[in-house]
């Protein structure tokens, strides 16, 4: 086990106990079951005396949580530690085409606060082309509703992570280029307003991914060999790859655009300046508009936001010539979706897709013509069974995504989180 | 550092001999200088006393060798130690369409010995629809004349690498398929009658991709940040894909399948059975049925390999309307090549590209196109750039990768090599 270079032996002594108590969380948050403080000693290898003291450390800054001892056992009853529930969240923030929304999840995984406007049902949004200053603002308006709940429950913020459809520099905090909202060149950060805690930017697409893993293996240092793509279906399309429990990000942070994979050179022209593209066969707004349907709202009589699927699966379940036409059109998405796979499988050589966003709900009708094409187009196929099945979790994945890569850095470095509540 | 789970304190004590053998050996044939015995020990951590024991096993069992002491230093002069040359060889084999070959490689990096059948200007080959039984006969002999030659010159073979243009599966000795070979399902060891060393298959390609790390580098452990992909163009196109100095391999080793990439569905078909794949419009017979020049061998004239790409360059250089057709022909094929890469670096974030096989010959005509779809297509291409060159070794890659890779083993892990000398 590798531990960071140190100088003094002060130095190395409070590296060794980061190191330690980060190994604590890890046992804590990746196990099935609750754990004893014996059994953390057991896992880890540390003494017992040692453990008792990182748990207790853990307990009093509310990232661990005590339940009551079983009962009826010989000696002193062993207590059950488990991941602390309402008291420490991580924050998901994300702008997309049609929403933006606010999710805060606490250690256990679960959600305990939401703002989302432009979801399904609620009032219409529409950010193609839109201000950025005006909707990162409202945003921040959001966020702090969220926050100014939690706290009031008497919760605490860790941290916050901004999902953004485009391409971006995480360090840097800057935006690349949005292509659907037609954003670019942009800090969006200080745009939110003033918040409890750092926040960082990422991919949409990417954190969505990350939602797909189990959740208690945020815990864990990868190398588990799950191995997946996830494809976010939506106005844009964005892939996840997941290589052996471990984001694949690539040079710069900028894998997994496979919206603008070559499905078709002579298709429409993308908003990115190339043709043929996945995302003009095979995205949101192409469905509707194969229905016949606007993909922009402003354009619809009827006001309704082009995130509503509705009328897509009104049509696919019912009969006659507008069941069979929107048949035909989920089939030609799932067709280019397919082809593009194709591509990705050739390329990587994985064997499971997990299709989210709108594609999670329109699984079963784009699966024929998508498995035709792997079947055609993987050199493999033969040999192996590529599964296709709609993603674990769909409905805004990467508002999820977000607040887990929050809580995942709090698990996997405690002691930064812990030094923050003494500075407090 | 973790040691493999060992149980016996003899075990134990076994094990970590062999893990300090890797240690040393990887520490003289990774430095770019000669190392003293002195120098091993400062850079492995390890006592002088263990370093000298155990390069003592590696100079009697001929992997490394000690040169003349530098002269005019005060105290016993240092003998500086350096990989052996002429005395161990790694053993690459290969069939590809157009050539079979054998090459020995020792663990300096030199070629000791090679044969090779259909290479330009030697004897035609065209082993596209071949007898797999025949091939693989006539490549075991060319190998047991490899190793006459080595043998009778007092070098020993270490291993043989097996490279096939298609599906392998490594572990089990077994080609799924070699579509441009039109092979299926076999297990090619067997065929090649009897070696003196272990024969393992793998994918040319990826071989190939292998061969473009700089020789010192295979004693490394990776992570030095090395990465790229690698397109060896041939009849048939493969990919290396190089994440930080290793080689991605995908779930069954069937990563980098770049020729089955589709550039335009509406295209021709593809000896795998879809339509408009990368190899039929950038492969090395479509760029010469592009020229109306028969690609394959029996249906020619002059009997001229396929392989022979002279009457393209003389095209190329020329002028008149057979220049400008040629100029067109390789100028779509790098178009049809820029898309495929257009794809590769959308989904895996890459910023470098080696042009590999005919690709490398070919790299200046193939460029202007290829590098005008990537700034189109690549959605990143505002804010990077994505460095497109020549490969390092151009010319028979796989089977340097072949031979490289058997050098690798034998340096990451020299006990199994020894204990097979002291069972001699």
């Amino acid at each position: 086990m590798e531990l960071p270079g140190v100088a003094t032996p002060k130095a190395r002594q409070a590296s060794l106990r980061e190191h330690n108590l980060a190994l604590v969380a890890r046992s804590v948050f990746g196990s099935p079951e609750p754990l004893s403080r014996a059994a953390v000693a057991l896992a880890t290898g540390l003494t017992r005396a040692t453990v008792g003291s990182l748990v207790d450390q853990l307990v009093a800054g509310r990232v661990v949580a005590e339940l009551a001892p079983a009962p009826g056992q010989v000696g002193r009853p062993a207590v059950p530690l488990v991941p602390a529930s309402r008291t420490v969240v991580g924050l998901g923030l994300e702008v997309n085409v049609d929403y933006v929304g606010v999710r805060a999840l606490d250690l256990s995984g679960a959600t305990v606060a939401e703002r989302i406007e432009g979801a399904p049902g609620a009032a219409p949004a529409d950010f193609s082309g839109s201000d950025p200053v005006r909707v990162l603002a409202r945003l921040g308006d959001l966020a702090r509703d969220v926050v100014a709940e939690v706290e009031a429950d008497g919760m605490q913020v860790a941290g916050t992570r901004l999902a953004l459809p485009g391409l971006v520099d995480a360090r840097a905090g800057f935006l690349q280029v949005a292509p659907n909202l037609g954003w670019e060149s942009l800090a969006p950060v200080p745009l939110l307003g003033l918040l409890p805690a750092s926040v960082e930017i990422a991919n949409e697409a990417n954190l969505a991914g990350l939602a797909q893993l189990p959740f208690g293996q945020f815990a864990s240092s990868g190398h588990d060999g799950t191995t997946f793509v996830h494809v976010s279906g939506d106005v844009g399309i964005g892939a996840a790859i997941v290589l052996d429990g471990e984001l694949y990000l690539g040079r710069h942070g900028w894998a997994g655009e496979i919206g603008h994979v070559v499905v078709d050179p002579a298709g429409p022209r993308c908003r990115c300046g190339a043709t043929g593209c996945l995302e003009q066969l095979a995205g949101k707004d192409a469905i509707l508009r194969g229905l016949g349907l606007e993909a922009s709202v402003a354009a619809r009589p009827d006001g309704a936001a082009s995130g509503d699927l509705t009328p897509v699966l009104e049509a696919l379940a019912g009969g006659g010539e507008p069941g069979e036409r929107a048949r035909a059109v989920v089939g030609r998405a799932g067709k280019a979706l397919g082809t593009a796979l194709s591509t990705l499988v050739n390329l990587l050589d994985l064997d499971t897709v997990f299709l989210g966003g709108v594609y999670a709900t329109l699984a079963e009708d784009l699966r024929p013509q998508l498995e035709a094409e792997l079947r055609t187009r993987v050199l493999a196929s033969p040999w192996e069974r590529i599964v296709v099945r709609p993603a674990p979790v769909s409905g805004y994945a990467a508002l999820m995504g977000g607040a887990r890569a929050v809580l995942r850095d709090l698990v996997q470095a405690p002691s930064d989180f812990l030094e923050t509540l003494e500075r407090l």
